[in-house]
């Protein structure tokens, strides 16, 4: 490893922060602007699989669309190897949370993502992301008596409105 | 992007790391030298905004002093942009969660920062940070049958009781 | 701090990186390979001390080895110095989730490490590990009524049966 390697690296760290944010932020164009037309991906677990950027982006607008759907997927712990110039894998360990304030439901849950990224035109692309989970588990809001939101990115602008 | 400025990235990173850091353990001097004496902040989303180093240190003195409130704030996904050679600024993914054993209560959320830094005799410094949230909530502790603390920084000297 | 220090840096980062994944895909040999064979670890806040390798290994392999063991250790925030050119200190943020399926538990907490690393052969290895909590918390699951493990690594294949 050189230290022109870990720029590299750094750049594909940035690349997955920016995937990240954009799906948390609800960034539909940016979030395509990460991945290769030809990407793949695995998500669920593999309980959900998609061939090409298109379908891969369909199912993000649709199923992650709504702005009572809050999520916080957080990635940590990249081990990225380069293989040649222009091609590298990486490993990250998730955890998210998402709220569903329509359903009343909360998920939570921690997996092992395994990403291919190539570089096309000096920039890092995704080509393919997807992740087997450790655990996964929900949870009816309703069950927990007095909890409460107390903020939300659309429904108060971000802001708090506790104590 | 150079190696270089890989090593100033890494300064304002542990910048960061050591401001979350200090503020988990209470090193309330240490958190102060973290800012310049002009420096802004924005907390709860915006509900609480400060403006000189002196405002927000009596706001986390007052708010976060008591050791009965324990707190975990972890930063991910830095997006460090140098502009400049003595300036900067950063995106990171917040979550953080808060016990307060004095009022049986829980909260836990995530959010986005957007800091400002300046590099002042050759020492980066925050000169303004501040988040969004994507999310926030509360939970009065008695409404988990069972719910437990095993191990407390101050209480136990961070040693578990478990097992 | 140099571009060459921050490649050791990165490789120190990508040994805690492979040690965390080892412990929650329960790779044993390869989390073994972590450590020097004298190496020391201090867990649960200080509440158990393991001198030497194996004694590390045999309490890793016995407390956390069965698949109803559930597992996520996330570190953050890495304040690491260089001390000499083979050996060097670090501070780490965990956050650690276990799910206990087999006595109907959920156990949290938040904690810092402080580590010592040395290179031998041209490889860095963990001398010393260990953790001061800032909190731990148990929960019975049966509290929460309806909550649901929808995914496991070993039970399910890490695929989500959700939706």
């Amino acid at each position: 490893m050189t230290p022109e390697d870990l720029v590299e690296i750094e750049l594909i760290k940035r690349l997955k922060y920016r995937y990240l944010r954009s799906i948390d932020q609800k960034l539909w164009d940016e979030l395509e602007s990460c991945f290769i037309p030809g990407a793949t991906a695995r998500y669920g677990g593999g309980r959900y699989e998609f061939a090409g950027r298109d379908d891969i982006m369909e199912f993000c607008r649709t199923s992650m669309g709504a702005t009572t759907f809050l999520s916080s997927h957080r990635c940590h712990h990249p081990e990225i190897d380069l293989v040649g110039s222009d091609e590298a894998t990486g490993t990250w360990a998730l955890e998210d949370t998402v709220i569903l304030t329509d359903f009343g439901l909360n998920i939570q849950g921690a997996a092992f993502y395994e990403d291919r990224y190539v570089k096309v035109d000096g920039e890092w692309k995704i080509a393919h992301t997807g992740y087997r989970r450790t655990y996964e588990e929900i949870m009816p809001r309703a069950s927990i008596g007095g909890l409460k939101l107390t903020a939300e990115w659309w429904a108060t602008d971000g802001r708090s409105t506790l104590g």
